[in-house]
């Protein structure tokens, strides 16, 4: 069953192009920076929202009616999804995709029929990665949405939650494992506290510690080489979550002897609900050498809540694309478009313009930041704030071999310092004139 | 010269006491958890902001006349501020106070000069400790009022500029070892940036774990044996400060091997800023083992910058105090007011009872957490609900000793598990009843 | 059949009582200020809430399992939660319930059978009402969650989904009306816009004037003789909703002509999503005369969304009841408690636990507040700081019969004026010892 | 003296320019939607923060030294600063300015003596005018500096307060019509609370709309011909200002008859801490038909204070540029850049750079709204989801001659309407395309 019939493969058309379904910016073969733009990306979509979101929200339920969720059989649209999936995936020439246990194949009534459910499914998608050459960028479990992890999963007070957990992540890892994945990822969903007077955050951060390495353990056991990654979010669904921001996961992952398997997935909405830009949190996992992935995606700046938008800010992803670029790329990791339509937006195609719209966004915001990287004008004028850094006294301070005392010698042979102007509203500047 | 004449020793009261100059709950001699009130506490006024601070703002100038500020002479003034300090914490029976060198001692057009005016002032506030039985908490270097920190100070692009904060910190800490202070802090001002496009932020952040070495290094080779402190802060004056919160702090410390040496000093209205409650940051830091103080202020909710109120709000007092007890005090710690008047609080009486509200406040919420936590009705539910990791398998994943296919085995075994009520409403509940 | 056995229902013990299923503080026929804490509050149970909302969240379904929704058939489970509701407000002594149609009634296939869904619920709970001296506070219309209204009701672009939302409140009203309600309310859920660049505002605007006209007038003509409520919010579902605040509520009453017929309902949670605190958006209702209702419920300061969590904060309980005393009280209006339990508050006692835990806060903050406005130490300090309107002067100028050339020769004549502390601290200080 | 020497007049070089010292967007003759760029913008410099704010914060003096700051008498720096303000202005090509009566003459000791300063200063800027063809747009009063207005203006408990605002407002209109301004601005500096338990805030509404009324017959009488304008805040320097945003402040002035003759002066960095859109409040503004000018400058949006940077956000030029466009333009008003460098711009050509980076982003951004109301694309979409509102029913709705009851008879015959997308992301898409 064609699931899209109206809808031809999305085409690169350019920027005059007036068919609202084509790509104007994103030419997958186009070279930038010695890399063609599918390399750059590595797009993918999000099962959750493009699949099972059907706009519900806090005051009604979804708006959209999908074609494959019609049966009374769970199972039945399962498989109809994930045919949907890949004749998405394919029209729209996303090269991967990211999911979560129970968006592929839903919650059996035990253990084992959840387990046979999911590799019923994973065999079926073995199949369809084999047919269109998709592949799956990352796979993760659902430990948020079952009641049972209302306390939390790994960080759960009750052992046979956390039990139920680790059982749930095997299976997970097993069919990320399967399907090839490059990454497996954690996004601790209610791994946090509800009310802090209730809970022993010492305690059960030490179980997630703990949890995070039997689950390492058992994908290194079985074969995966691919990167963990866990996904900072600062709060809801609970008040407060304990991979607040990059700074925190980072913190977290060196004293549990983690940060070897694991890096981070940075989102945009999740970093502006942290009082961060999304700029500043991939900036800091990548001084940090743990920029693992994106999800990329817009939070509306007026609400407090994760909007998950598409992301449509050309100065998100010219920002994006910088720390991207200057930091190498993200190896095995991708963009993967957590973000889901808004509640009115029920046309079938709007789903195509949504990624269009974000595939363009960022595929602009690197050929912008790819300009502002190789004129350097802006990273220039950066690097030299600090040449007074060669000086041998200051090579000396890098590295530890001055005292305060030094300084203050140094203090007194220099005299005052003249100041010099940081020029933001310059280079603000530069880069407008770079769009 | 007295400069509060009109104003007699503020004495304990008692509740019904009708005495707006008078405490109704800070009994400094009560014994509460086996220490008395002013042991808990060590109370401490901030030089900065008690007898610096006239009530300016972006918008306007100060509004508070100060009869210690009327030469033009400024070490003239110097000297009558620190007369009128050790009048106001007499009369207040505040053990402690805390400055920057800057407050007590004006700068000068050298850094000799600066040192000069500086030692001058340390000579007559050690005699004032002497006569009146007042220490010094802690001292610190003011790193960000002068423009030549525009940039940062041990965060600067240039050198110089570091040598310059070098120079300042220096003679600080002898300050502070001169005064005897239990701690020297840092609270990075303006080691941010305010923009992210031309800041090198893992050459600034590599540059300040050096400096903090440093600092700590002269410290100790001069006989420093306090505790060192970072004051975490998320924004203000910069649009991102290096210091976000209590976990990153944490972070950083560990990376720079730093973590025996320092301990953090948690503000109230900080915490606020950086979307976390006062609990908290303070919880975080003393799971950490490292709540080495506390600024004890209080943060407008719908203000979005650092309004530093006096602190008046029972429930953060309560929090604060269950967190202090069950972490077992301070230690060389104490509680700074790092506190304001209202721009419009002018009567010269304003600071006393402002004071004595920051100190009641926390008195009673002393009281009422002692009693939450003995009566342990809101302590046992806590405890009580992580039970099951008393289980013979539990207590082997705590110790490591189970891997992902142990639970595994573990969840088809147990089956299902039942909801346990977090019961955070009855919680709620307890606490305002202990009110 | 009896849906909480196990529950007696709630006695006042006293604040020394340990039963935490008993009243502390809350005593009906307790007399305070010329009436009884029963006339004060008019308590009102949300029957969205207590009686529908089972736990679910963006993240996950509900965990709440209630014996009153077991059955296949909607309408057997309407009739058994009207049961339930009875029951739980019986035992509660809840005076009053407020309903959305579709709380109450199941939606049916057409206008014509969600009509008569609600009208027999409505005849049952007539005869419930009769059989437990329980009242209706107010009823209103859900016009948000059918996807038809996704785009807003009575401001939806589409003139065919206005026509719906009349129908629908036509049938709330009748159903308001039989039941003898006090009031009706609009909460204007999806009334505002998701995106400012494909919505009229202006249109949107004045259709919404016009339908609440239309609703008025139904009303007034079928026998209504309470107030229309509006209840003002931000944000959420929308990005933005019309009804933003109590000033934007109140500037477009009486644009619109509607000031007579209109009051406002205000929630705590509402408020502060707007930034206001709580006591402002209720005295600027009360200082237009149109303060006609209030939502109980409070908003955690940390996150972005409307948490609605029982009220258990004294200083917004103390705050609200001294505008409440002040006003003159809410005439037909009434406190419902607009809350829902935590996700993890999963206990069937747990709803009783909270409404306890609201309804002794509003009690004690009422107690306090009385004591508050009756010693005048607050408000004869608050009154006293205008005494210089007492001037003859000053009363030509508040009746308009002063020129600002008047006021100059008035500023020449009188002189650089003194500052005049405005003693918050004194004031919150005050306000604490009350407690 | 020359005071900006290096600098040459800034001209119109194009986009592929790489002189940062010139225009690539503004060109001031280039007629767009038959208007000239100049006519459209009407383009003024702030006074207070291009000529008077030397970068200070909170935690630190000012570090830009001024050339025209540097006498020891504040009258010979006021004339200094007054020639550095045309020379500045002409080298721009800026046609208008913005003051304050403290900007452009010191306060003196005595009312007498502040407006002897100011008259002195007028009849120099008058000359300078002749001399430039440079004009003033708008003139207002500073009502928030001294400390005797800590309490607030016209909002004052202290009536002798009210008079020196009044007198003070008197001469700046005076000034304001000797200087030909266009407007006359009130921005509601301290009118507001800083506490709201010792302010009768219906008491100080009141005397805020008989003040301008005041100040409004008192410009009338003198002549005056042009808008009076109020600038909503939300907050700061108050913890709660009156003047929240554009609605609150339309619904203020049509309370107190002030609607004829009060416009709003609409600031981007004022709108985003009021929670709204920069957009959304021009939109309402305009829809009031009370857009009188705007104050053009960008809030951080991860600070929650007011920032002021210059604006530099496409997205943000293009929506105000869009509202402009649909509205029929400001009139007689103007866009003033409420904007001041960043404290670390301390190079002398910084001021141009930031009025360039301005004025370039307001240009591109009429060029590209222009662009957007031409094709209609997204201006027909939005009219077109109205459609149906040109039926004869829909049509008798909007007229009033519908009762519910026809409503609901209606939705009886049309049945369940179909769901319309509000295809958001596709507008997004199409304006994203445009830039």
């Amino acid at each position: 069953m064609e699931f899209f019939p109206d809808i031809e493969p999305i085409r690169y058309e350019g920027p005059d192009s007036d068919n609202h379904l084509s790509f104007r910016y994103y030419d997958e073969n186009l070279v930038i920076a010695d890399k063609t733009m599918k390399e750059h990306f590595r797009f993918a979509m999000a099962y959750w929202h493009s699949m099972c979101n059907a706009g519900g929200d806090p005051f009604g339920p979804g708006t959209r009616i999908f074609p494959w969720a019609v049966s009374s059989d769970p199972m039945e649209n399962a498989k109809a999804r994930l045919d949907a999936a890949f004749e998405f995936m394919t029209k729209m020439s996303i090269p991967f995709y990211c999911f979560h246990d129970r968006d592929m194949a839903p919650e059996g009534n035990s253990v084992k029929e959840s387990e046979k459910n999911l590799k019923t499914l994973v065999d079926l998608a073995l199949r369809k990665q084999a047919d269109t050459g998709i592949k799956l960028l990352w796979g993760t479990a659902n430990l948020f949405s079952n009641p049972r992890y209302m306390n939390g999963a790994a960080t759960n007070p009750d052992f046979s939650v956390v039990c139920q957990a680790g059982a749930q992540v095997k299976a997970a890892i097993e069919a990320t494992v399967a399907l090839g994945g490059d990454s497996y990822v954690f996004w601790g969903g209610r791994e946090g506290y509800s009310y802090l007077f209730n809970t022993n955050t010492a305690k059960e951060l030490e179980h997630m510690g703990r949890f995070l390495k039997m689950a390492r353990d058992y994908g290194r056991k079985i074969g995966f080489t691919g990167n963990y990654l866990i996904e900072p979010k600062p709060m809801e669904p609970s008040l407060h979550q304990y991979d607040f921001d990059a700074s925190t996961v980072i913190g977290f992952l060196h004293k549990h002897g983690l940060e070897k398997d694991f890096k981070l997935n940075i989102e945009s909405n999740h970093a502006t609900l942290a009082g961060h830009s999304f700029a500043h949190e991939l900036r800091f996992a990548a001084d940090a050498g743990m920029l693992g992935g994106i999800d990329a995606n817009y939070g509306e700046p007026m609400n407090g809540w994760d909007t998950d938008n598409f992301p449509t800010n050309l100065y998100e992803a010219i920002e994006a694309m910088i720390v991207v670029l200057e930091s190498g790329g993200l190896g095995k990791g991708g963009f993967n478009f957590d973000a889901k339509l808004r509640r009115n937006s029920t046309d079938l195609e709007d789903l195509f313009i949504a990624h269009i719209a974000g595939m363009d966004t960022f595929a602009r915001g690197l050929i912008i930041a790819d300009k502002l990287v190789n004129e350097k004008r802006v990273i220039d004028f950066r690097d030299n704030r600090y040449l007074s850094f060669h000086e041998p006294d200051a090579m000396k301070f890098e590295k530890g071999e001055l005292t305060i005392e030094d300084l203050h010698a140094l203090a007194l042979e220099k005299g005052e310092p003249e100041l010099q102007s940081g020029k933001q509203e310059l280079i603000e500047s530069i880069i407008n004139n770079a769009i």
